[in-house]
């Protein structure tokens, strides 16, 4: 992967103007978009955590996204190192490395400048409006879970050489600040009175609720236990539907900025909660018909196909790529016990469905009661709806936390949901 | 803690005669040993590791241990390098600092020379050895229980700031080549054919069963899958009866150059499996009398007491010492639920005491199917005797790693030790 790190100047906001400027002197972009000086550039970012501008030439176009020191967040303004930019770079390269295709190409990172210069993604649109439109997506399912397998099998001690392992361990153990909003929004904030909270007017009551709910706060720290002390391999960080963009054919992942080595769960976990508030979200939104109860379906089907998909490409290279110290197979396949790897598989597999479960749980909670709620039920603008929608995704989110063990498969989770969504 | 980095040199192994040259401009030695062109040095070590040196001179003595860059073992070379000494010395200086006192002060680190200058322990015998003598030491168990909860309490995310917690996690998974030595001798070589195993004439059966034994060898994946991926605290690393020094007052860690950040069970197990098969090559020993069996049952008191006092004072850092962002008071005392932090330590404990039965059950296999021996075991004459005394203890490690949740607590371990003991 060719990737350009340009010489250092100190660090400034850039805009349309100075952004040309700076990248021509980054090789292998004219080849690809044409000279810097047909150029257009436009600043098309939120301006909440990064400047994110579209460089177009006679060529093509790519993506320039620069971090700024700070984070608007709820009107609140709060300090963000550059240093995140450097993580997310990292995060792209290696978890492109391994799924190829599946995250953009990125072209050149000017870490001073805290710019990483990518494909721009085109007419790819964010998975969690598509969804909000009601659109299905016939290979997100297989490339999804393909795409967790992958990236989370390569980069652990099932596959790596564990020295290269424990060298990109200690880098992404630097990632401290944004891991830090992980611990803080999603494992402590929504099971405690915290200034950042917000609920729905009419949801209150769940949430003292939920601060008082002793054994559900002792799931809580179990999973922020297992976040921070579990470093299995290298994650996403933050896999929800706002973090892949989506065409009818095509999906990508984007923005690994919170990426460190974590529990496979985490992953998985976060997208398949996601997948479920966007079930628990349809009946705020569209009148009671048939194109809606088949969309409520689609996403239960879809969530069941993301597992169904890992689960596969996980155990394809569970059967292929199994050379790192973790794969073991001197005690099995070597040890004339083919079988005895295969049950090693299904112990593993389970251990992440478990896990899987109680961080879909959590992302659920988090997304309610804490800091960072989701446009599907933020769209809801009859407020008892969304609180009853926001109730029945908190009774989901518990039983996923407190009791994983009885649900054997995904099937389980959609009955479940199911059930809870008539309720 | 003072502790002096001498200036840089191109390493060489010193001796006698060049040892004072070198250390001479280690300023903090002379106040405590006397002037150099007093001190007289005398190499004391095996050769195996290291070349360990003591210094005496007319105020008091100090020790020298400068690391070899290969390992002698069962009379093969391999190389290994110097780096080791790093990370014993930066372990030396946290865990001292955790459990001030138990370790020995450092008062000379010289990178380059792999040379840590560091407390002469007198009249301290090695702990496995005082077992072998058959010592009573009265304070032992309480020492080294408080020893593990202060250690892995202290240096994990309940008690430390993260980010330094995360800075000596990225420091230590640099310990690549020793954590490489634990992942293949314990977890790997015993449960399949290596030429680096050895196991006692007559055994040779027990060995294949254990090869065979595909529930074992899914405990023993499990176990290795949980020490190279919980990076909990900072452990030991090797924490067994020949890594403590004592009096029949005093007890003393030494030797934490496999350290790293790893499950806390870890070197509680280690510890544990260690008094446990002490406890099974008693009756290779000593003829049946009174005084033998009390001294069995003086062991198995001791295994009991070491946990118990474990307990007691990690309850005790738990209610005083949890600042980590693992500490949760939001969710439970902040939240005016006392009660639930007291629940949540108890999950932890029963978390800690589970995977301490597991690690205990994979150190008995591995010290009697594996590379490295004790002398508890190897020191008995009579073959089959031995092998009749290292069979009970695979049954003991192998229930250990099977059947951990029949164990509720350390007296039950007894329990199955003794009647063990009598097949």
């Amino acid at each position: 992967m060719e990737v350009r790190v340009l010489d250092k100047r100190p660090y400034e906001p850039l805009d349309a103007g100075t952004l040309p400027r700076r990248l021509a002197a980054a090789p292998g972009l004219a080849p690809r978009i044409g000279p810097a000086e047909h150029w257009r550039v436009r600043e098309v970012g939120d301006g909440n955590l990064n400047l994110v501008f579209i460089v177009e030439g006679p060529l093509g176009a790519m993506i320039a996204k620069q971090a700024l020191p700070y984070a608007r967040c709820v009107g609140d303004s709060w300090p963000l190192s550059l240093e995140r930019s450097y993580f997310e770079y990292h995060a792209l390269v290696r978890l492109g490395r391994r799924d190829p295709g599946r995250l953009p190409q990125v072209h050149a990172f000017d870490q001073e400048q805290a710019l990483i210069v990518m494909d721009y993604l085109t007419p790819h649109v964010i998975l969690r409006k598509s969804l909000m439109a009601g659109e299905v997506l016939p290979h997100l399912d297989r490339q999804m879970g393909q795409y967790l397998a992958r990236t989370l099998f390569r980069g652990s001690d099932f596959a790596m050489e564990t020295a290269h392992r424990k060298r990109d361990l200690a880098l992404f153990a630097g990632n401290v600040e944004l891991c830090g909003i992980s611990e803080d929004l999603i494992f402590t904030d929504p099971f405690c009175i915290s200034r950042r909270n917000r609920v729905t007017p009419g949801l209150e009551e769940d949430a003292a609720a939920v601060r008082a709910d002793r054994e559900l706060k002792l799931a809580a720290a179990t999973l922020k236990r297992k976040f921070a002390t579990c470093a299995e391999t290298l994650l996403h960080g933050d896999f929800h539907s706002g973090s892949v963009m989506v065409t009818a054919q095509d999906s990508r992942v984007i923005d690994p900025e919170f990426a460190f080595y974590g529990p496979m769960g985490f992953d998985i976990g976060a997208f398949l909660g996601n997948l479920l508030m966007a079930y628990f979200a349809k009946a705020g939104h569209d009148a009671e018909d048939h194109a809606r109860a088949a969309y409520e379906d689609w996403i239960l089907q879809l969530m069941e196909g993301v597992w169904s998909a890992f689960e596969g490409e996980f155990a394809r290279l569970w059967r292929t790529e199994r050379t790192g110290m973790l794969g073991l197979a001197e005690l099995f396949e070597h040890g004339g016990d083919a079988e005895g790897a295969e049950a090693a598989l299904e112990a593993v597999l389970g251990d992440i469905w478990r896990d899987t479960l109680g961080f879909a749980g959590i992302e659920m909670h988090r997304r309610i009661l804490g800091l960072a709620h989701i446009p599907e039920f933020e769209t809801i603008a009859d407020l008892p709806l969304r609180a009853a929608c926001e109730r029945r995704a908190l009774a989901m989110g518990r039983r996923l936390m407190l009791q994983p063990g009885t649900f054997p498969d995904p099937r389980q989770v959609s009955r479940i949901a199911r059930s809870l969504r008539t309720v």
